[in-house]
């Protein structure tokens, strides 16, 4: 099917377009009312995230509340860990916790993998099938992953934290159980991805949340070939890799087999530019509190962004949007974007 | 008092070593079992805080223990907060939480502050008089104090964030409250480090935390300028100023008026350098969960490390020691930077 508005797919093409195409990573969620309302239905987040129909619901909610130039489906990173037997629960205002995270090689030994975990994720594609149906080619479906570092991360550390050092523990003491590890990810993620592609996503994100917490040569070592496998082998739709806080990469990033870098707000778009070379799209990247200023405010900032970028952009912020930014705010960021003309 | 080792001293004043001085931001603590002992006796932690005796004890426990080059007065950076009147509480495992955060101008407007809150604080000089006294010379005495920025951060948050989007949020939509606030921190800093350097600390630092959550357009706006202002009136001893995770601002962090700029474990000692300039010292930076690992891995980074900054350095980790650091293996850290000889 025919994709009506074009604008995301053209810039990914390197196509020349009027202005750049903006979307915001967590547009579906908790600033529209109607995501709040169909949520509070529900016993939890993760009934959401299985649910196909009430996923598609939500992912397309903000295509018509906010007038973005796409659509992500409603989902989590944590499905694949899910898939490969290492639950989870989603704690109120806590976030995610593992009961049983990984502690050794004899567990890892044991994990499902590849397409044995992603055909487990029958209800993400479902998601996808139903989305696309009622998008009906209005804008593309972008469908992501979390990266193999980031995935490791969560099932070893068991939830969030702000150092993650038990992850990162892992990864100086017990080396090739993290490496077997993240290639059992790595194969869970491409056949996700691929089974994704096939129902129906049109570009494809990885997101490496956690990758700024690791050094140069951890990074090096345990995340940037684990992504460049991913790449290498998702050639059916553009992929956009957004490795949060690892500024210190992005000339490696820039070398990457993708069509797009995403840059949190920490980068200038000049720098961003400068390290990840000549060739690639970048997106990004307003500081997600710039939202909780006023319109004039955030669309001062919006103007001076995609000007600095200077085309080859994907407006966006530089993290998902706060879940408490007011919804006239984020109108007002999505408006200015599209308010504006290359000259 | 003459200084028996003035490693630490000489490297400041940018003198030739035979080879870097060492210790670690929050020597004192868990990682020793002495720390355990007194704490599990005490109520909470800012009963160690406040008492100068047991506070001074805990700072000599490392210079005794792990034989570093320098001590640094067992303290919180909340103090300051404290001071000026918005109380916090230490919640075991959680971290610091303030009660009532601020919300508007007018309470800023009410706030104590400079050496009207820097006089509160006696508690900490006297523990830098115990600890002066009881070191006998033997190693110099590092105080330090939270930057303008990170205790303005803790202040409207309430506490500990992984966004600290509350005190971004403030900074975009209060600015002359945040202006007027971060004036009556710094004054305040200023006070209490002077008092501090009369009571007798040899070095100062000054830690910004909270640092790299700032887009660099804030972080020029509502951080350096408080910190070059703290640096132009601190003249007594020479100053360490650790901004972590704020890679974007190392230029220009380079040009203040300072001795010694702390890098964290994400920037290269050569990136470093090169940022930072020619002139200052430079502090760090290993991955503190490199401590995890075994000893002859941490040897060959500890020399690895050594041998890339080239000089002008003070051995440290990157960040803070986490808490269940092995002692053998923090030991292993100290020995390798003794046993170096530049070339």
């Amino acid at each position: 099917m025919k994709i009506k508005n074009d604008l995301l797919l053209k810039t990914l093409k390197g196509e020349p377009t009027q202005r750049p195409p903006v979307w915001l990573m967590r547009q579906a969620g908790r600033i529209l009312p109607q995501y709040r309302e169909i949520r509070n239905r529900l016993s939890g987040f993760i009934e959401l995230v299985t649910t196909p129909e009430l996923a598609a619901e939500v992912t397309i909610q903000p295509v018509d509340e906010l007038g973005v130039d796409a659509a992500i489906i409603f989902s989590d990173i944590l499905v694949i860990p899910e898939a490969m037997g290492v639950d989870y629960e989603m704690i109120e205002k806590k976030g995610p916790s593992f009961p049983n995270p990984i502690k050794s090689i004899t567990e890892i030994e044991q994990l499902t993998f590849g397409e044995d975990a992603a055909s487990k994720l029958e209800y993400v594609y479902d998601a996808v099938r139903i989305t696309k149906r009622e998008l009906g080619g209005s804008v593309p479906l972008i469908g992501f992953s979390g990266a193999p570092w980031t995935l490791l991360a969560y099932m070893i550390e068991g939830g969030g934290s702000k150092t993650f050092s038990k992850a990162r523990k892992f990864l100086h003491t017990q080396e090739s159980a993290a490496i077997l590890l993240l290639d059992k990810i790595t194969e869970s993620i491409i056949s996700y991805l691929k089974n994704k592609i096939e129902a129906g996503v049109d570009v494809i994100q990885i997101f490496d949340s956690w990758a700024g917490i690791l050094s140069p040569q951890l990074y090096q070592k345990y995340s940037l070939p684990f992504i460049s496998r991913i790449c290498k082998e998702i050639n059916e739709v553009p992929v956009i890799v957004f490795s949060k806080d690892a500024w210190f990469a992005l000339g490696e990033l820039g070398k990457l087999d993708c069509q797009a870098i995403g840059l949190d707000w920490t980068v200038s778009p000049q720098i961003g530019r400068q390290w990840v070379g000549p060739e690639k799209i970048l997106q990004g990247n307003l500081d997600p509190t710039l939202l909780y200023a006023d319109g004039n405010q955030i669309e001062k900032a919006v103007t001076q962004m995609i000007h600095d970028f200077k085309g080859k952009h994907i407006a966006n912020l530089g993290h998902g949007v706060y879940p408490d930014t007011p919804l006239e705010n984020v109108k007002c960021f999505v408006e200015a974007v599209k308010g504006f003309k290359y000259p």
